[in-house]
């Protein structure tokens, strides 16, 4: 199952989906679930903390969505980095891919697997007890193979020597190829039916990552295939599903923020500034904690920058404003948590505040009260928008219209204007997230989404829900489309092929973070200069919600088998308030 | 004065400088300054922080070191980063070269400046009010031109349009040229003068760094000449002379820092573990001073990770241990600090600890009477380990030699094993910095500095003073024969081309960061195991200081007129003693 070129019949649902003019809730129940195929119990249970990384048993779940027999897998870990025109570097952080399947941060390694045999080995560099004083040292075999269930622990200077056994690249045969790596000499998986079977597989994540010994000396024996186009489906497919060491560390990752997010709610009155809020969760989550990393910049956004959604100025003062929008989450030997709280400063919401966050609370319940194993999670978004557009219209921001109409029409994208949520893991936007939200891709999208696309090299989907990607109305519009048809009884409208993780499984860890937003510029610049939407929005009662800024209330749930499970304990609501009041 | 092919005599230089085989003191007195043909004196004052940042003056001095009256120099700021396979990027960071000449602080700009008219242009991207949501805004024209004396400011969509004319790329005899920009695109300086005067040159500070317009139109007009090796040295030669209003950043940033590491001392009674350090001195840096980035990682080593150079673990108990060394150094609006103290975490020094402590002060005090326009700062680091070996002479760590005969065998490299400064600036490792310390190199410094260099892509210089590089024994026994040679009257022994900076000016700011170390691994595997230091060495004494681990102080120091001002205010010494015991 390798999520490239091979074509897979996907299960059939059963499914009971209720769809009318004039719903109250989208009712989503699908009886069976699909991807149980991928329910991989050969997991190594952690019992709090001791157990080893469980890089084998990612190795083994990579191999089973390989689906051969044979070959070699080769990733080499983040080299040293060095700014431009500088001797500092970037913090260190250890490419995903490779840590999935090697348990090793530190620089400068390389971890192969080899299929037939089963066997694991991490690379490391030697250190000379010279360079101890330049830079200490890092792990040696010992304690890596303490910290992570590898086969093998050796180092870099025998890889070439290994890789040319192993890759039969001294056999007598040997033809040159171009130098550069190109189609030519990286097939993809079609092709390589044709291939002799003979031939050894290298499997690579991408064509610049083969081993250094091929890009030195261009020769590939005839014996050699480089697959650089298998690996990376198959890992995203293994990683998106997390083992119980994978959930223990995201758990813990949640834990230390939810503390974080606590100490911050208590000493919120003392603070003056954004920076304030800042400071305090980062001192906590380090000094208490020992939590080094951040999952992704912290986001402290009052008044109208918490109506920014990538908000990073963190320097404002907090005086004369309503809410702070707090997002920040702290890492945890690499793993991700991803959570939001919105709360007043004074320590009492204002009327139009508590409106706001009465209803973004809302679609964060009733969105939790479907969320299990089977349930289709851009449906659960178009719930969370259908409850958005109901309470937006009781507050009288929304008018002339009903909640499925102004819906159909997409105006809701006015004020919640980003995807439900997204995978969490090695990741804060972890693989396959853009899935969640997956549906067939029109023209008008991909213009569209080029508005919002900065010129980014690696971003690999623009659709979706990785990293808050805008909804758009005409999404909403197909979205519902779609969800008619099914109603309908076409289930296949929404199975199409890249959706095989569309559907929630056991397993998965989900951002749910429903969020209304009045941010002026884009309201006014998208929504209220056309009158597709302008006719439904009243701009007098708007006016006064300026000030809320906007809502955001975010946790991350684990799909169990029969529910969810939410990780996240950070204080919300009335617990909240009574914090921040000392109380 | 571009430091590049062009042979430049150096001024004659009136030193009195005392070298004897058992002298006390280095002692080096040039009369005359080398170097005041850069005083540069059409400055902007700042008056505390009123004034603009002089983007302006620093193009003008790097037009001067340039030495050309025509031509555009094109810098292009950092674009948006990207971590491979993610959608996450690192902490923005600001190109330095870029920033000197444009002075804005975000992504996706270019600066251009043209020699003839004097007019210096940065380009913004223009924010669409829909991205403001997603992404916020960026600075626009007008906030630009309030914070920096620009020309202009303007949107990249006209970049193109402006380099076109500019650059006559439209001109009727345009000519294919190679799309790999390699030496027959890009011509050194010295190829220059055979070229038609007509031509209008583009200097560029690196060949990848060309304008777009050019890589994706792989056509140059026949006026057009690129230039991508005069403009790093000129900006280097610009750069390592701070005008005041620089002088006034790096003044706030040991300001900051120098409060932090008080802040830090007065807490630490309550710590328990090196990560509490880092966590206090990052707190107060961002909380009360608004100082969101550090110059470099801090470092907090404890016991014998005070004898590790880059630590960076921060994450062991301080229990049973005798020292912390804290070097830590917060950014203010991008230029850097760099300060170290070493303090007794029980708040009173062993014997053995007070021994090596005041050994270390007076390392850095005899460098700071010595601190003055003309003095090379070679011969500087050379008296600190003079003073080094004395004092550890007279511990008794030290034996069976004299100190002049322990510094020319180079032993005492074993304890004081890095340079003695660099410079700082939009670098902590500022530009130049190993000209500070530079020398001929010989075929063994080659040899041995691979030992310590990881596959770093863009350290310039493997030699001298930048990011604490090691001094090897061979390299004192070098500075001694040149010493010597000076001594003797032959100035020219250390006055060869490359070394224009090696003499401290008015207007650099340099670190005196002297110490003396014990790291088994290093000690044992170089010095012990080598009868020609082992000599020297008395292993029942130094086994009593391992414990020590090490002790750095370190200064950012400014050149003035007449001598010296020390940027750095953190307190050392007693009134370390005094802070940490509450007093």
């Amino acid at each position: 199952m390798s999520g490239g070129a091979k074509s897979t019949a996907l299960p059939d649902v059963d499914h009971d989906l209720v769809f009318v003019e004039e719903f109250d809730a989208l009712s989503i129940e699908l009886k069976v679930v699909p991807g149980t195929d991928d329910a991989f119990d050969d997991v190594i249970l952690m019992t709090s903390g001791k157990a080893k990384y469980p890089a084998k048993t990612h190795a083994r779940k990579v191999a089973k969505e390989l689906g051969v027999k044979d070959g070699l897998i080769y990733l080499p870990g983040l080299p040293t980095q060095i700014y431009e025109d500088s001797d500092m570097g970037p913090a260190f952080r250890q490419r995903r891919y490779f840590y999935y399947i090697a348990g090793a941060d530190f620089e400068n390694c390389a971890v192969t697997y080899d299929l037939a045999t089963d066997n694991l080995v991490l690379w490391v560099s030697y250190i000379d007890p010279r360079q101890v004083l330049w830079y200490g040292t890092s792990p040696g075999p010992k304690e890596c193979l303490a910290k992570t269930d590898l086969d093998e622990v050796r180092y870099t200077k025998d890889l070439d020597a290994f890789l040319r056994k192993r890759l039969d690249l001294d056999a007598a045969d040997v033809v040159r190829v171009d130098a550069s790596i190109g189609s030519s000499f990286c097939r993809d998986k079609t092709s390589r039916s044709s291939s002799s079977s003979s031939k050894t597989t290298l499997y690579v994540l991408h064509a610049d990552q083969i081993p250094d010994i091929l890009k030195d000396e261009p020769a590939a024996a005839r014996s050699l295939e480089v697959d650089a186009f298998s690996l990376l489906p198959a890992m995203d497919h293994a990683r998106v599903v997390k083992t119980p060491y994978e959930i223990d560390l995201i758990r813990k990752a949640n834990d230390v923020s939810s503390s974080a997010h606590t100490a911050v709610l208590r000493q919120l009155k003392g603070m003056t500034n954004e920076r304030d809020i800042e400071a305090a969760f980062l001192d906590h989550c380090l000094a208490l904690h020992g939590a080094k990393h951040q999952a992704y910049p912290v986001i402290a956004g009052s008044g109208s920058n918490a109506g920014v959604l990538h908000y990073f100025g963190n320097d404002e003062p907090l005086v004369g404003r309503q809410l702070v929008c707090l997002d920040a989450g702290a890492e945890w030997d690499l793993y991700a948590s991803d959570v939001t709280r919105t709360f007043p400063i004074s320590g009492s919401f204002t009327g139009e505040a508590a409106a706001i966050y009465k209803a973004v609370q809302r679609m964060q319940n009733e969105v939790f009260a479907r969320f299990k194993p089977g349930a289709p999670f851009a449906y659960l978004h178009l719930h969370a928008a259908y409850v958005a557009a109901q309470e937006l219209l009781h507050i009288g921001i929304l008018k002339g219209g009903s909640a499925t109409e102004i819906l159909a029409k997409g105006t809701i994208s006015a004020f919640f204007p980003h995807g439900l949520g997204h995978h969490v893991g090695l990741e804060v936007h972890d693989v396959l997230s853009s899935d969640l939200m997956s549906r067939p891709p029109t023209d008008a999208d991909a213009k569209k989404s080029k508005v919002f696309v900065n010129n980014t090299r690696n971003v690999r989907s623009q659709l979706g829900g990785s990293k808050r990607q805008p909804v758009t109305p005409d999404m909403y519009a197909t979205l519902m489309n779609e969800a008619a048809a099914v109603s309908n009884g076409d289930v296949s409208a929404f199975f199409y092929q890249r959706d095989r993780r569309r559907l929630l499984e056991p397993g998965m860890i989900v951002t749910v973070e429903p969020g209304i937003y009045f941010c002026r510029p884009y309201i006014e610049s998208f929504f209220l200069s056309d009158p597709t939407h302008a006719q439904y929005i009243d701009t007098d009662v708007l006016e006064t919600y300026y000030g809320v800024g906007g809502v955001r209330i975010e946790d991350c749930l684990l799909v169990t088998e029969d529910g969810h499970d939410n990780l996240t304990t950070a204080p919300k609501g009335d617990d909240a308030l009574r914090l921040i009041n000392g109380k």
